[in-house]
């Protein structure tokens, strides 16, 4: 049984996925396409000579009965329509952060596929599928490094464009560490104070950029994020998680070490596209294998969609207040629980 | 189209062969299998739950007409025959390493697929889709180092099993490093030197090990190859090239770096299968690719399967003479030379 | 002109000022020991076999007129009356830290210098004198990275005795981060806030283990160090400065590399005296150097021992009040400005 | 007591040693120095404010019954004399490399010095100092990576002048890792090949640069070296020995790390005096110590500089007749194996 899929969205990210469906990953096959530039979705059909219908919008998309699952790569604010769409449509979802732009739409979404009855979304946070957070993920769980106590995390970009703001952040940014964090520590977060450095002369005035963050757990770990969008020298994608025998550090990105005009040098990324270029791909292959063997995808789900969600809340708010503010999640599901986790899938 | 495979061989790497193309890659399935074992072949069937027809020999599985491309995964010195049958019907070859187990049937095959016309076959020479080599390479041809005047290279494994004999320290074991180095540096062999340094007491009595190799290009460049089977520690292999303004060295295996009890340490792998797991899968994708694109397979060439070959049975000489031995191959035919090179594809 | 030395606290550090001073460097001798304990005093002496004359007391040693200048490394708390004394005689000190245990002895201090009329006092503040952060500094100055935005610190112990109490965090070990970071970016510091992760259950329960500090500049700079007293694996101090373009870490300590047990691993240092060996060696060489050919001491400063007092006070309240608290220092004197700066000799 | 040095040749080499003996250094003073060229004798007394008398020649000097040790540094031809004479005198020296141009001259030395009767002589290899191959040095002795049998080492320098010719990279370059080689792994040599790559273009014509040289040992080991001292980039010196159970390499030079410019990088030592500059200060100390503690000098012996001198040859004809040389050493005599060897104190 191929999985097929239709895709929302087929700008620069839904080209992605539809490339990598087509000519690399095994198991899948794009029939359908929309997008709200029809050109752009049909000329997206041209480019990578599939037999794909282009649909005028999501819902006729959803309703195709040959659908069996959506890829939404939309602008994020209409994820979350499509995404309940699909799910009163009994489609499988996979959908690029964020789940829903608001606490309360997570929570609908949240709701909606519990009252569905099974697990049918996957949220594209595809940090959980690199090598090397999977490594340390594993080390942590063997207890290499005892009980986690304080992360140190950098997220640092070469520049951004004119349209990014400050609160951007935290939603667009940030909300990598948000996700990848707590699953890799396997804890729930308590509070978020953002601070403020010297501003970059290098990025334009409305934006303040550094911003350093610090978030505590539940448990009491204190994690440090500094988020620095505009550090002129690559992509840049740091986490040391310090724990009470131990410390475990993500391996830098491989490249090789070139010795020539009195220096020791080896390339940093400089396009954030190529660092998770084959967490990408496995997370669609896993996307489209969990389903396959077991009927539901088993990434990342509509609940770590709403942490995320509510914890970009309270980081915005925390931007804006100077303080400590309090992230308020609701009890955990048992239907969050119950599920077979993609952790243990990910140590395999 | 979907390239339509015969798999002769399902020992251990026929199977991975089997496992990539029909669970991870895109493009091709697995239509026939073969092996001297029925059992195993029939086996196999049913532990990847294909479809394919199990056939009594190479020959009637070549035959099949829905057979496109063979797998050779066989015991080695069966490869040739194998591969002679499958050119003889026209039908594309995957070789695993070596083509052939001398250089006189390396040529054999060479002019076989000179006289049916066009390239048939790929040999399994996976290093070249190293992401780390094809950064070397691409660095090399850019001029980054200037001209290449030595290399130094380790190939070491954690142990050998009993089997493993001191010719086989060229033949199986040195083989991979004869691949990829001329490729690296663009450049054809001229002499080979095998060095015997102090044995292990880690290793069977017959074996000896560590060797040391020296082989000098038509160019000049001096390459020093450390061949250690028995090192105890892990499967490591290093690749520095010395050129006139820089050098350039291969990338460590990027594991997480960790701090506890007084040292700051990363794993090494002890399984040689890990170490190219990505290369294998991308090998067997661009033979597929290239194949339904271009009609003929761009990855390493028989050429290549003949200059391992040659370059093998001096070294083995080089072993047993002490002394500098000539590699001595024929002249390069225009037949590959005009293809395009699979070089510049893996570049892009 | 040998500068003739006089040790008030014969303890472990005395000892060592004793034999790098009449054993590894040039241009001193000890003639001269006190310590509240003579028979210490005495078996010092005799232990390096110098001579010199042992005194009952400090103001005694410092009344010698063949005593050039005083090395106090006595109890800290006797520290500052030590000091005083001296700059009364006129004679050269080089004071262990801290130079006073509150900001205002430290005011006296930094005022009877002032009164005296030219620089006596050297603070053993050896950081300064670390290849790695002069290096570090170097670069800073010649803009490698542009405008500093932040610093990242990590100030790691492997264990602690049961005496150390949470707030000789501050007092006794964020201090050296505190002398050295100010004088790295050439700022002063603003504010400082404590922040309690989940404690180890590596140390004993009166002591909160590790700590977070948040320290803020003048200029915005914002400052993070991790202080984690009991982690059990080394002592590793680490130092990352992010600037407008660049970043720039303070490097490992050197060690051999192992591959061994499949792991590629060297050593931390688990004994904190050895990580600085050379810089303390450099600081006694130069205060000699100094006093020698310029008549007074370069090094770090009174004034530097007063910002380190005020930044420690800060940093208690901090820890008790989980409030950002402000660092108020008093303006700099034009006599710790007209001076030549230590940085520029360190640097040349 | 403090140890009165003569000083003969006063060119850089000579006055670095007068520097630190002067300035850095304990236990030792300046009393004589002479030169050929007596205005740089004179202008040496003068740069360095020192009290020294100025000799015509190296025997008045060595006469002065004030000198109680000579430092040698002037033209390397000149050194065997000055060593005899220096005996002959019972005076202690300290002789840079060679000892001696030829095995014949550094035998004659041996003898003088058995004949004298105990030890008077240090050779000026300084790398046996350096804190990394000290350590490398105590884990072989400790058997961290067991019995070794392979070492890989490298010796790059920038470029050199005009003056270099092809047989220097032994005599010159080569030399220090015939000198710290043997004494790393206890062993002595028993052949050396010489293998000449394809020449760089950035070198003069009358130059064979890059060279490799095969060392075999005693035991077995084999060693090899490339010696490139026109690589461009910086002075590099890498040294990897290989055990039977794990291999244990030099670490680099600690320099801070910096991302910018899409790398992350560190600088290379560009002239050779800084790498092992704390080594320099190292080695006179301890010859000052052991002389004014054991009353004879524990460094390098003059046998370490007939061993050198005997493997010098040896690599020369090497070069010449593009075979495998013999080193063939006398039997250590018993005189240099009763010494409290100069290993077991660089160790504690
Ligand atoms: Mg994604
Ligand atoms: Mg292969
Ligand atoms: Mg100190
Ligand atoms: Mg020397």
């Amino acid at each position: 049984m191929t999985l097929r899929f239709g895709v929302i969205g087929t700008g620069a990210i839904g080209k992605t996925h539809i490339d990598r469906i087509t000519n690399r990953l095994s198991g899948g096959e794009i029939v359908a396409v929309t997008d709200i530039n029809q050109n752009s979705a049909k000329s997206a059909v041209e480019e990578y000579g599939i037999q794909a219908k282009v649909y005028p919008d999501d819902k006729s998309l959803i309703a195709d009965e040959n659908v069996d699952a959506v890829i939404i790569a939309s602008w994020g604010p209409a994820h979350a329509e499509s995404v309940l769409a699909a799910i009163e449509a009994g489609k499988y979802v996979f959908c690029e952060k964020p789940l829903a732009t608001t606490a309360e739409k997570s929570l609908e979404i949240v709701e909606a596929e519990m009252k569905f009855g099974k697990p049918l979304v996957q949220v594209g946070f595809m940090r959980r599928y690199d090598q090397g957070y999977k490594q340390m993920k594993n080390a942590i769980v063997n207890n290499e490094i005892g009980e986690p106590l304080m992360i140190h995390a950098v997220h640092r970009n070469q520049s951004t464009s004119e349209n990014y703001t400050t609160d951007m952040a935290v939603v667009d940014t940030l909300i990598h560490e948000i996700d990848v964090l707590h699953w890799l520590i396997n804890d729930d977060y308590k509070s978020i104070q953002a601070i403020f450095p010297k501003r970059t002369t290098k990025a334009l005035d409305h934006l303040q950029d550094p911003q350093l963050f610090i978030i505590e757990t539940q448990r009491g770990i204190v994690i440090t994020v500094e988020v620095f969008t505009n550090c002129q020298f690559g992509y840049d994608i740091q986490c040391e998680v310090i724990g009470e025998i131990g410390t475990i550090k993500l391996p830098e990105v491989p490249t090789p070490v070139v010795r020539k005009n009195a220096a020791i040098s080896q390339p940093i990324l400089q396009d954030w596209k190529d660092r998770f270029i084959v967490a990408y791909d496995l997370e669609i292959q896993h996307f489209i294998d969990s389903i396959r063997k077991k009927g539901y995808p088993e990434g990342p789900t509509s609940w770590d969609g709403y942490i995320a969600a509510v914890t970009s809340d309270a980081g915005v708010r925390a931007q804006k207040t100077g303080q400590k503010e309090l992230i308020e999640l609701k009890a955990r599901p048992e239907f969050y629980k119950s599920k077979n986790s993609p952790i243990q899938n990910l140590m395999s």
